[in-house]
């Protein structure tokens, strides 16, 4: 059997591992902590930081194949990994690029792709000049182990530079700023590319956020074909861009005019593409793992005409009741998802419910009201 | 988080594992030998015989609920744990009944469910007098342990009764006979069932065995609705008669004038109910966990007009290679499923794969297209 190293524990971890059963495969999970969602599913559980050369040999000793679930991994470490001939997807180039939001965004413009006005700034005068090039409001930006709205501030005017800049250079990461974008909605799409360039894409869909953290997706994005197709084809360009090979999220933003841009990606499953479990002929954790195996990719057609999917997010502080699903399971029709995460946390994503239907109203009533009786 | 405990650590075990992630439940699995499909997802596997009492206590320390995913546990020890005071289910009475094929036909008969004939047997003398009662041929059982034809024989004559009686007597089980039904199609159907009694019927499926295995099973069976709803009027019925909770599956005769005969049941999730997992809303290792848990039942409609599930049994016997699957999955809409056993052995179950379509015969075609080349 062939087994899958998988840096980080979490819930994307854990629902590679779920596909990764039925293929046959088994995983080894590297995390920071011990007894991790991911860490509990395998008796190959290395625990410690990324960087720990030992651990690193140890893990790789283990392993027939490197992924991640996060991109937070330092790219040199997937280079060490490469030069000791392990095969990792997505390579450490792809990810060394993608993991900084400025040189991630270089290479999506450098390929003709439509990209917000950014820059790299080093100072805060730096950020003023740009706010006079750009406008306001500006967004300030980590450049790196930015997720959720955490290491992001939108600048309504110079006043509120300073403070933004204190909290964002804190986080020791160099920042970016970009143009805001006054986008009338923002749209997602998982692509997955083989190691042979095959490419798929998932359909077209609508997130919404809430506090900057995903809310709900709603599948497919109700767009004119001519730009559906336009946000498809800009997605699968941006990941041949970064010569990506995995399973990608890319966020875009849908402009007034129904222009499309680019937002930012992920080399990764991604939020925006879990309705893909039940959703989809293929889900976006089975494909990742054939097109990083090097394996034909699967269907990516949708089984219903809609799918919608929202976030189970923490409403308290506290740790989980074991019965938290139990009157949200009386609902028909709801696929319940918990992360098996042990304390919960305001906002934090605890889980996901994905319900589908013959039409997006009836699918989000459904995926709606189970989610507002689980208890997290 | 919950913990649920489950006797053995087969691919039952592994498909439960693998809906229980998605509750936000863990799992402790305790097999006979290391290394299993389930044990391998788990830092909490007991190996040893399940009678060995300190391994037994352990377990059940280390578990909120118990089940099983086999009927070879004996029910003696599912009753040590109910004494510690351990829930398990289905309980130690219900898998006592089932676990001996004579009890569990003496409980569906005096529940008034249409059964074929049969009668223990405790001398080959005894047989012959059975066949004179029932006619030749008859079927020659292990009361217990018999699985996949393993414990069975036909004797078409009394010139076959020595060498079978022999052979199945060297099993250490009692036996029964029983009256050979000469059946059209064999066809079965799951039912779960909660802790408070309540019902969800799957539909109806046909099964074809070779060599005793099962091999395609077919959803729906195309059978007349009256007569459908007896099968599934039968099936709830018997799981009402052993006090059944979780998942069953209930194996089925159809007789040539359209009556159905009760075959025999399996006190847990069921191979005939392998096409649940993409087939149905709620597969039935998530029924199962709901069940035992107490939790409510999800809804067991079919998502697609039809569904054909193949079993992928061993072509040969020696280690099975990691891309055995590589060619089938480029079969579009053909779900794979592997179990994990590291070694392939002729006919062994290895894994299954499962097409949904709007009709049976383009299921079918799709199912077996990829089963055909898949390598174990």
């Amino acid at each position: 059997m062939l087994r899958i190293g998988i840096f980080g524990g979490g819930q994307l971890a854990q629902m590679l591992t779920q596909a990764a059963l039925g293929l046959g495969l088994e995983t080894a999970i590297f995390e920071r902590s011990p007894d991790s969602p991911a860490g509990r599913l395998t008796q190959h559980e290395f625990v410690g930081p990324w960087d720990d050369a030992a651990a690193l040999r140890r893990f790789a000793q283990c392993c027939d194949l490197v992924t991640l679930e996060n991109e937070f991994v330092d790219a040199q470490i997937l280079a060490q990994l490469e030069h000791m001939g392990m095969p990792v997807f997505p390579t450490a180039a792809t990810v060394g690029v993608v993991q900084d939001k400025c040189t991630q965004k270089q290479r999506i413009a450098a390929a003709g792709l439509a990209v917000p006005p950014f820059r790299a700034v080093a100072t805060p005068a730096e950020v003023l000049a740009a706010g006079t090039a750009f406008g306001w409001p500006l967004v300030l930006k980590a450049r790196r182990n930015g997720y959720d709205g955490y290491g992001n501030a939108t600048l309504r005017s110079p006043d509120e530079l300073d403070a933004a800049w204190q909290r964002l250079a804190a986080r020791g990461s160099p920042l970016l700023v970009e143009a805001w974008v006054p986008f009338v909605r923002e749209l997602a799409l998982m692509v997955v590319r083989g190691r042979d360039g095959a490419l798929a894409a998932y359909p077209l869909v609508e997130t919404v956020q809430r506090e900057h953290i995903c809310h709900i997706v709603r599948t497919p994005a109700t767009l004119p074909p001519a730009a559906a197709e336009a946000a498809t084809t800009l997605a699968c360009s941006a990941i041949e861009a970064i010569e990506g090979v995995g399973v990608f999220g890319i966020e875009l933003f849908e402009l007034a005019d129904g222009r499309i841009l680019f937002n930012e990606l992920a080399p990764r499953p991604h939020n925006s593409g879990h309705y893909t479990i039940e959703g989809c002929v293929t889900s976006q954790f089975e494909n990742h793992l054939r097109a990083i195996l090097g394996w034909p990719l699967g269907a990516t057609d949708l089984r219903a005409p809609a799918v919608v999917m929202v976030n189970l997010l923490g409403q308290r502080n506290g740790p989980v009741a074991p019965d938290a699903l139990r009157a949200a399971l009386a609902i028909p029709g709801a696929h319940l998802h918990l992360y098996g995460k042990r304390e919960s946390r305001l906002g934090r994503k605890m889980g996901h419910v994905t319900a589908l239907g013959q039409g997006l109203a009836e699918a989000e009533e459904v995926a709606l009201r189970a989610a507002a009786l689980v208890e997290v």
